[in-house]
């Protein structure tokens, strides 16, 4: 068997692997790469189908499918391919269901939910509180952070449990964890929540679809053709699917690169794939321990997702805005449901099982799972939600080569032993993947950061070429940590009025609610406060 | 390439996979066996080598070295084989130093170290709390713990933290989770500490080297002759070394196990090694998801363990027992050491370097690291220190196919989603390893448990044999969680003894100290406590 020669060998073809393949081309054409990839499709964790709508058929993604405008590489690429964004819809009233399966369906036109004063003075604080910790952490280093074995030693919940007041601002939380990262809040280290918060901008732009925020855009016809335009640029013929790498064996002059059928030498590797799938091919010789031990302990979210089209957006026409936002207490089985109307106007609801959920329900039938998602959808929109066209759902869980969405994040004690293995390049052997990002991880945008900072890495190290200013800048402001504080003036210029604001709030409605100890005017303190914090209230979203 | 058949393959020629096929071997001497290993030597985390020694050379465990009276899997295994144990030697002096490089340097005679009588109450009362937790616990399924989500969503380091009163006490759990798991206090799940130390009887059974605790006993000439004995009894022709699993594919008909160069044909598969590792097989069909969340989420331990060889036990003749416990702030790289000498009277110490302090002490020399370890020796035993024989260590986390030792742990959230998947087995495949155990889980004598329990499994499903009434009730008691709480009877009755003598010594010590607030008696209550308590000091060890 004769092994094929190339420069670099890119393992996942995904959006991060292929940003890499494609900035690596862009500044030299003549560079040989080769992109490997598992499944029979590029795209990663973002996938786009056809599926039968109100008009024939059209295209939905079952895989990430927001982007932000905060967001800088993935818009930016965007632009580059000629694809264009649209806004999520989110008008009208949306339903807020909490405190168990008989209690009250509220429903909301502003961003924040009708929470009670105590929870929402409770949410206030949490948030005031997470985000003055933000505004301290230190994304590139996260063990340079001040306090950081003490935020590391605990988990979300330990947080949040010693932090929140109201048993419904918890359900709230373990909601968030579930819906942006599809992990419940016991399996993560705080630090990591705060350095992914951070990554992002702050708490609020994980949760909301306002301007800046993770869930503002979609991407016209799927994000899948992020993938499939940059497999255009830098060449099918270089893409091989079907080709799971099982071994990367490196020596003094060469990588190989060892899929079931064949072996790849090149002079850099670029491994993509998620840590837990990454933590399974086999490396000669063996990675340093640190980083075995990373990868060891880094789960990955639990995410169903599903999409339902509809003849027509019936909800839009009786007031509400699609988003549905249920606890894990409520019997519901869906965290979260949005408009997934396409630009084409064919009606269809996008929604999230996710987390101890997933697991919960991905044990049942098809059929019992799509019944209790409708019937669910009935309750909270009405029975039109019955009369759907179609009911698609992916369980990533169970897709090969993602095993899990969106995200691989860190159980308590990793950051602060082991982190610095995450992007630290082993011989020939560099990491991407959005886990290795440092702004906007998690995300598509963090993917193709990475993808382009191990690009530079690669025509640094291996194809010794001078790196332009910006590129220089690029990756030092990644891999130095000492200017990492010098890189976030603008988030903090964002937390800082953010803070004041929230503390004046709470300080406030802290007051009222004494008084209303002595006075039992809870209905006017419930009134006072819809009218007065309605510009704070707009800044806040669960 | 025409595939061997067999009846069953085992994957691991551990102590667990060796037991597997011994007790199967024994139950039907027709059936035909084959144990796979990717190593080129029996024994997994069991390994013993000679070493250059006073009289020549003398062998000593480089890995798993102890079993106590109350392990009765691997006791009545020992006797089986012909092998007999000796006692960990525990006489003289004992060293105990904590809160820092420059701080005194302590030595007491008795199980328990010279606290200060503040650290000693402390001591006593999360003594008191965990052994009343570990009462409650369901070992089988620890998702049916009272309180439970609770337990499970905390980091050990978490619990402490909110019930330890003093620094001195959080840096000596420090020490223990390090000593027992190589882990820090911040990976690991409150929940799975107390299922651990439930599955041995007690937090004290882990710590001790005092009749029916872990370190009660070592076995003459090495632990790893119990897995090359039982690779004799089952016939070496039957154990195939350097023969690494890569693949388990499944069908109606048969299991093939896959390696780089055969496949094997079988009718059942005992997967015996550790979790991280058994994750990196590629299963087909899959495996459920709820099985690969657990196994991403169990780190391994990191443990680097020494033995030095000396001419005389000097540290016997000078009073001390060789036992030296050293927390992480005394720039100290080991946690702890103990006297051992061999039966034949070749004088050693043994030690560890665990944890956090592994991942540090990894990165440097191997002279630098002896040289450390050297330095602090002579400090604790004085001058004779230096003049050593031989030096060897074994740092686990570079064993090709362990990875690290002595166990796996679990995360926060894996014990109550994920936990039932651990020894549920998937078509053919059934899962082994002292991870699997409900008895000394995590020691030996789990291994030897989980080992046979996984044979009767085997008996039962595959070979339709009629298991024994002995044997139906060993696979109900682990499998049957319902008789759970009246499997451990004679534990309660250990509890609540250690417990009632326990809170009435917190009590009384407790208001002593109140007192002494007032009269500033300090030096008076150390004499009061010293001469009053030392019944209850004899309990107590770190």
């Amino acid at each position: 068997m004769t092994a094929e020669i190339w420069d670099v060998v890119v393992v996942g073809a995904g959006l991060s692997g292929l940003s890499a393949a494609h900035w690596l081309k862009k500044r030299d054409a003549t560079m040989k790469i080769l992109i490997l990839e598992g499944k029979d499709r590029v795209g990663g964790r973002t996938v786009t189908v056809k599926l039968p709508a109100a008009n024939d058929v059209d295209r939905w993604d079952l895989g990430g499918q927001w982007v932000g405008s905060t967001q800088t590489h993935v818009l930016k690429l965007i632009k580059e391919l000629g694809l264009e964004v649209y806004p999520q819809f989110n008008m009208g009233r949306k339903v807020h269901h909490m405190g168990g399966p008989t209690s009250k369906v509220r429903t909301y036109k502003t961003s924040i939910p009708t929470l009670s004063p105590v929870v929402l003075m409770d949410f206030t604080q949490i948030l005031w509180k997470i985000d003055r910790l933000c505004a301290t952490v230190c994304v590139q280093d996260p063990s340079k952070t001040p306090n950081a074995e003490e935020l590391d030693s605990m988990t979300l919940h330990t947080y949040i449990e010693k932090h929140a007041w109201t048993a419904e601002l918890k359900e709230e939380i373990g909601l968030c964890s579930r819906s942006v990262f599809g992990i419940e809040p016991s399996q993560m280290s705080f630090l990591f929540f705060l350095m992914y918060a951070t990554a992002a901008g702050g708490l609020l732009k994980l949760l909301e679809s306002t301007p800046g925020c993770a869930q503002e855009f979609k991407i016209k016809g799927g994000t899948q053709q992020l993938s499939e335009c940059l497999a255009d640029r830098v060449g099918w013929k270089n893409v091989r699917l079907g080709c799971a790498v099982t071994a990367i064996w490196q020596d003094a002059e060469w990588a190989r690169v060892v899929t079931a059928t064949d072996t790849f030498l090149c002079r850099a590797v670029i491994v993509t794939c998620p840590p837990h799938l990454a933590a399974k091919i086999n490396y000669q010789p063996a990675l340093p321990s640190q980083r075995e031990f990373l990868t060891q302990n880094m789960p990955v979210g639990h995410m169903i997702k599903f999409i339902i089209t509809y003849k027509t957006a019936f909800w839009r026409e009786k007031g509400f805005s699609g988003e549905i936002v249920a606890g894990s207490s409520t019997e519901c089985p869906f965290c979260v449901t949005f408009d997934a109307t396409s630009p084409f106007g064919n009606a269809a609801l996008v929604g999230f099982i996710a987390g101890q959920q997933a697991s919960h329900w991905e044990s049942k039938e098809v059929g019992e799972r799509k019944n209790a998602v409708l019937s669910s959808l009935v309750k909270y929109l009405g029975p039109e939600a019955a009369s759907f066209i179609h009911y698609e759902e992916k369980d990533w869980a169970k897709e090969d080569y993602s095993g899990g969405c969106p995200v691989n994040v860190m159980a308590p004690g990793l950051l602060t032993y082991y982190h610095p293995s995450l992007r630290k390049p082993f011989g020939r052997i560099h990491w991407a993947g959005t886990e290795t990002a440092t702004q906007w991880c998690g995300y598509m945008d963090g993917a193709v950061q990475a993808g382009q900072r191990a690009a530079l890495e690669v025509l640094a190290e291996v194809s010794h070429m001078t790196l332009t200013t910006e590129e220089q800048e690029e990756l030092q402001c990644i891999q130095n940590v000492k200017s990492a504080s010098k890189q976030r003036p603008s988030s903090k210029l964002v937390y800082l009025p953010t803070s004041k604001s929230v503390v004046i709030a709470t300080l406030t409605i802290g007051a009222v609610l004494l008084l209303a100890q002595h006075q039992n005017t809870v209905l006017k303190i419930k009134e006072y406060f819809t009218n007065a914090f309605s510009p704070i209230k707009h800044k806040l979203l669960l």
